[in-house]
């Protein structure tokens, strides 16, 4: 099996930043690196016993036949199968940090790697196996290999947005099911709830949900009812396979008022001018600009805030926009743009979509329930 | 409002230990120390930009009016509410790691505790929130606080054990949803995602399941279709407010053969004799050698393994069991006792139960389904 990731590009990135060996133990980069893989017993939860889950994937520059794998002899057939192009996977008995970093340092030294320069990832790595690795390759140079990581992720393959394609609309659908409760009183606890089982049901594991009822700026489930002329946003994430989704759409429990459909069309025009802008070769500093003087036409500039930023395994990830960047948009990036009116009568109005760069433009990924009010009942 | 757990306790226990001040930062201790409080956008996926979320709770020994919370300023009010006992909440802007340890270590100067010995997590403690610690306090002296904190931990309140009740039950009953499938031919995944579902409708987050199906050993959901014939257990674990339930069921498509019958009761045999021993001052040794003795007792102790441990809210936390154990059971000790036969033409026979530790004896926490085969169709 051949590594799913770009071997070159990972080899011209390590080259620029001097590393050489990758050693990767996020989620995320173990996902990435592997194809897929990520022990699913320790997902959602690391923590068992006295430490926490730690996998470790090391590729060292410009040889992937001499990559290997970290992981718990839990994981290793027959009880669990790896099916992953790493040539040596490394089962451990020691369920823990400091054992799993013993076992990593061991492959290195094998692979005559003592003294390399080796790229980790600090706000990740637990201080106990970082002063394990350190003991174990004294000789080692310990650097960050997060840019590294986030830059080789950034143009998504198609099979990547097809995950996109399924996750977003999924999310986009759960949410819809959490604004069918409207016609009753319900908490935006039980509206959280139903939303986080809309995700399961279409193949979404769940991350959050934020709920906002009423003029309360309160984001957070609670028992807080959802009241007959009260709007609501719904913002909610979860993921497929590691590829996150994060939405938001608006609900109202009867019409909304023509203010809260006035902060509503105004969210809906910051991101549609914005996404109408973007294509392949504009650059994210243009893109940034356009979305922040939209947000000045609507007249809520004051009590509305802008945001937009890459989306992959991530929630928030290359590429970055802001007023001085000069990088072009890319076909296969996966961006999130979202704009939020916080209007004290009305309440937290927020419009939050996902988008994949495409030829010539943009393509919505779960588009379904953006430009309506959900409820109104 | 009063701090929800043993103060006293935790006195002596920071006493013992020589630390000065508890800085906690784990989702299971920042839960159990505030009173039930976590960031629920961050409760399933740490990573966030550059960077992971952090919090913190720091408890002066013997001063809980100095304790204080670091936590994200998206989590404040009034877009988010944090309803505990803690006197100082620090919001930061700072979204990462790093961030967080400098507010931290801000919160611990303002205290006069530059000198403290300090209680951390290594295995939880980023390297780079560690290194600016230090760099903050370079006088301070840092020590494991993990078993202090799981030594607070132990006996839960009849608060915590309604929590484990509803919990497993829920869990039990999803997994029953899980078999129901079997009727018809699906995969172990499908098995997976419903028992997922099944999960979150009762309340409970999902973490996850095993699924060993057939003669085969591997556990992982896959597309590995559950045939007439084959039996099948379902190792099941989700959350509630933090507290762990983790149960495994066993199902046959069709009648079982004699022989699974009578590994599926020797499992029984194993757990329905170590827990009738099971009571308040009985030695975790003594009941871990009643476990041992019954597997003996089978014939089936070569392709078996028995095992109990503490649960809570770590998959594996205190009491802890083997040979030598003199620490008595406790009311309010929540264990977890799980027996697996793997017998290679039968497949993985393996029950789960979780107990509470009552007053002369113990109670089961989701026993559903135990006894029986689920499915039979």
């Amino acid at each position: 099996m051949e590594p799913p990731y770009d071997t070159n590009k990972l080899n011209r990135l390590m080259d620029k930043a001097g590393i050489d060996l990758i050693l990767a133990h996020t989620p995320h980069n173990i996902r990435y690196l592997t194809g897929g893989y990520y022990f699913h017993f320790r997902e959602r939860i690391t923590a068992i016993g006295p430490s926490q889950y730690l996998p470790f994937v090391g590729i060292p520059k410009g040889d992937t036949t001499r990559a290997f794998q970290v992981a718990w002899l839990v994981e290793a057939c027959p009880y669990n199968k790896i099916e992953d192009w790493i040539p040596d996977i490394v089962h451990t008995k020691a369920r823990g940090t400091v054992g799993a970093a013993q076992i990593a340092a061991k492959a290195i030294r094998n692979r005559g790697l003592t003294k390399a320069t080796i790229g980790i990832e600090r706000a990740f790595m637990p201080a106990d196996a970082m002063d394990m690795l350190r003991k174990e390759l004294p000789e080692a140079h310990f650097v960050e290999s997060f840019n590294t990581l986030e830059e080789l992720r950034i143009i998504k393959r198609p099979n990547e947005i097809e995950i996109f394609r399924r996750a977003g609309q999924a999310d986009a659908e759960a949410i819809q099911e959490g604004f069918l409760l409207g016609p009753k009183d319900v908490t935006t606890e039980r509206i959280a709830r139903t939303v986080e089982g809309g995700m399961v049901k279409r193949g979404l594991h769940f991350h959050y949900v934020f709920t906002a009822a009423g003029p309360s700026m309160r984001r957070d489930p609670s028992e807080k009812i959802w009241k007959p002329g009260e709007i609501l946003h719904i913002d909610a994430g979860g993921s497929q396979m590691g590829y996150m989704a994060d939405i938001c759409r608006m609900g109202s429990r009867g019409k909304p008022s023509p203010l809260a459909d006035e902060l509503h069309k105004a969210c809906l025009h910051v991101l549609n001018k914005t996404r109408a802008a973007m294509e392949p070769g504009v650059a994210c500093g243009t893109i940034y600009r356009i979305g922040q003087a939209a947000l000045e036409e609507t007249g809520y500039a004051e009590s509305g805030i802008f945001d937009i930023h890459g989306i992959g395994m991530v929630q928030q990830e290359l590429p970055r926009f802001n007023l001085d960047e000069e990088r072009p948009l890319e076909s296969g990036m996966i961006v999130s743009l979202e704009n939020d009116i916080r209007y004290p009568e009305i309440g937290f109005v927020k419009i939050e979509d996902a988008v994949a760069i495409v030829k010539g433009g943009c393509e919505g990924l779960g588009d379904l329930g953006r430009d309506i009010w959900g409820c109104l009942d």
